[in-house]
């Protein structure tokens, strides 16, 4: 399918062509430095062209210095300590596994956030635009244009503006969580929230908790600043307690990143006797948590917080408004330990000089004018609908829903047996439908007949039209499948 | 000075008074992970306190893990490999050298950022809102909220705002730079784009060279990516040639990050002739560049850069508007070379999830309008008869310029010799006045005699005569000077 839009580029030779796909896959992340690239006969077999015009489009990688050869082993991409400068990439000098494109979360990030906005998504991991308070936005916009006292045209503050953490202390409170304006530090994103603390608390080797499955960007992430990844099955009440207790004994992991009040991608709740076994395990093995508040202003009925029941001792807690308000003026926030957040802040000056201001003071003004408040009542009853509408859909479609979450946008679907979600998603890329393949949010790939929908780009009918068709072509297999 | 500030707290007992100095000098970077704290008796001395009130406080802070005990050596910042978690802070595991706290880069972006408006801050980086286009910011606020096709809630695409990323290959062509828009990464700042490119391009402990003097959040951020820093004496023609060769044979170092057309610190200008031989030099030495051209539309007669020179082989250029137009709304980018790009924007993704679309949005609006274009021709007049007044009261003041600059606010002064500039800013400090101490800016800690100076922040009567009586104070050493 991939190799056959690349024909359809008839200004490129075929030896061209076949460069042009290692190269992007490498580009894609699809092959990482040090992975091997398909055979011979395989990528012969795949793009329709012969084994000697394979070889000669190989050769060519290996004198532009792309691949290394291996006699007998076959063809390396090349990079880590031995390559050009500039060649380091998101693996670090170490050779990874290959993944498949499909399974690979910067592969499903980079579909999500190009494909065009008429484009169906059901996967994709945030609201329609149409969906977010966009009036609200322009009225926010044209109160800071008006307001002769904003700040405009200087930098922010260290910490961040101080009305923003003002109000963030008393949100976090309304969540049972005690932290002081001078416990917040503001930052450009929730994800840059999560990268300063991986800096804080992480050395490269460091094996890091994560569920399984999990936001798919947590394991991007703590990739970058080369860390181990171990996952815990996840159970519809939390972490699986017995597995988490073994993962601490046997990885002594320093730190346990993951969303607690609607977890990714399941859409499931903490339970708060699993909330409290949890801390206790982390006390005993003295593991830090980062607790990702993301979706937090979905919830009607607030679920138990790990940084509410900690007191920030061990917790810390980091959110955004993206989700919920824009992701356009992003401001995310850390809110930890009053003897944390002064190094966290001076690491924030070096890597970033401060965050932006106009959008923390964009965001606090929504926060304040009651707008949002109203705006999020509206849309907790639009999603609750749409997530009724696409659960019934969805089985409907032969789909079983893992847990049927409590609020949100994100919901967890098995495939009937023997359907492969990644496969499942290629066809389905085919038609121009984006899905979420489980196995990009699963640690250990054991998420195979998994698909994450998001219920607020799920109300077409072509999307379970399309999803019912890659479906019916995932089970016959096509000449396209990979045989090595 | 500072200590007796401290005793001023009467709730404090003694001891807890000497505790909270040595926490607050950890918490600031002036005491790093592995630092020797002070001898009891230097402490005693310095904060007019007993030696056994002294010893008491260490004791307790080693109860607590903030020191450690070596017999026979001392005290020292607990931290690195073996301290608690969260403990990492900015120095990873390596000790670092003390760095005095007028002399620490952090501490004076903090001083800079945290000082009320109405302070005084000659020392300090930027211009003062005031000087700042903040009528064009509000338009440009207004005409998004007015414009239905503004995008003002959903992601950006991966390499940002294709609109500015289109303008910003026009602006670069005009510096002779050719960089397609699919070359160019939008990022939140231009302390993000450098922060990606030492995650691209680094390992830790590779060595990095910098001009001395150079920006000083260059060595804090080399510092958080590992990097070993090594310093080549800066000319106001550019790198000294013969320094920089001899560094590359010494240090064969990864990288080399300069502010070539306007340096900070010293308003010096790189030649033409220096360009190119520094070009050869990177070109023999498989030397990567990143000119940061943050100062570009303070140019009168553009100066040559390195990005054009070399036609982004080997030079990465990167810059923003934080300087020129907001830094409350900041937008940063990242010109390279096609293959580098896309796995820059991987990077990118993983770590922040793409760059705030609204601010770029909002800067684009700004650069397109003409507004931008008529401000910075009367920015630049008015700085040019600023610089001419800051050099005359300098002058007065018996400081000696190091170079005239072509443009921009910056300038590089000498103090009268055996004056000390650490001293000379502690001193304008107790009377409010933020001074940019040269050792700041040096690696090597080879400009005590020098301060930067800001001419957009030196119009005010005060700065002189704080600057004079610092300077007199300095002349007599107070009691509070350090004896070890």
């Amino acid at each position: 399918m991939e190799d056959a839009r690349r024909t359809a580029d008839g200004a490129l030779t075929r030896v061209e062509q076949v460069m042009r796909i290692v190269r992007e896959r490498i580009a894609s992340r699809a092959l990482a430095a040090g992975a091997r690239v398909p055979s011979i006969r395989t990528m012969s077999e795949q793009s329709g062209v012969s084994k000697s015009t394979v070889v000669e489009a190989y050769e060519r990688l290996v004198a532009e210095g792309a691949l290394v050869a291996r006699r007998g082993s076959g063809f390396f991409v090349a990079g880590g300590a031995g390559g050009a400068v500039g060649e380091r990439g998101l693996a670090g000098a170490q050779p990874q596994p290959r993944l498949d494109r499909e399974i690979d979360p910067l592969w499903l990030t980079r579909q999500s956030l190009e494909t065009d906005a008429r484009a169906l998504r059901p996967g994709c991991g945030w609201l329609p635009a149409s969906w977010l308070p966009q009036d609200a936005v322009r009225r926010a916009l044209r109160a800071m244009a008006r307001d002769p006292r904003a700040q405009l045209t200087d930098y922010a503050t260290p910490l961040g503006h101080p009305a923003l953490r003002q109000h963030l202390s008393w949100r976090l409170a309304q969540h049972g969580i005690g932290a002081e304006p001078g416990q917040i530090a503001l930052t450009d994103s929730g994800s840059q929230a999560l990268d300063l603390l991986c800096r804080f608390l992480l050395e490269p080797g460091d094996t890091v908790l994560v569920d399984d499955p999990c936001y798919f960007n947590f394991q991007a992430m703590l990739r970058v600043h080369g860390a181990k990844v171990v996952g815990v099955p996840y159970t519809p009440n939390g972490p699986d307690l017995a597995a988490f207790e073994r993962a601490l004994v046997e990885h002594r992991p320093r730190l346990y990143v993951t969303n607690s009040a609607i977890h990714n991608p399941t859409g499931a709740t903490l339970a708060p006797a699993v909330a409290h076994r949890l801390l206790k395990l982390a006390e005993e093995h003295r593991l830090t948590i980062i607790e990702d508040d993301i979706f937090a202003d979905f919830e009607t009925d607030p679920a138990p917080r790990l940084a509410a029941f900690d007191g920030l001792a061990r917790v810390i807690a980091i959110g955004s408004f993206s989700k919920t308000m824009t992701a356009a003026a992003r401001c995310g926030y850390i809110a930890a330990r009053a003897d944390w957040i002064e190094p966290i802040v001076d690491l924030k000056l070096a890597v970033a000089f401060g965050n932006g201001d106009l959008t923390a003071d964009l965001v606090h003004r929504l926060l304040v004018d009651g707008t949002y408040r109203r705006y999020l009542e509206g849309l907790r009853t639009r999603l609750a609908d749409a997530m009724g509408d696409t659960l019934r859909r969805l089985a409907a479609a032969g789909l079983t829903v893992w847990t049927r979450p409590q609020a949100g946008m994100l919901l967890w679907a098995r495939l009937p047996d023997g359907l492969d979600a990644a496969q499942v998603a290629r066809e389905a890329l085919a038609d121009g439908v984006v899905l979420a393949p489980g196995n990009v949010f699963s640690a250990t790939r054991s998420a195979g007949e998994y698909l994450r929908f998001n219920a607020s780009q799920c109300n077409r009918p072509k999307v379970y039209e399309t999803l019912q068709r890659a479906m019916e072509r995932a089970a016959a297999p096509s000449a396209w499948e990979r045989v090595d």
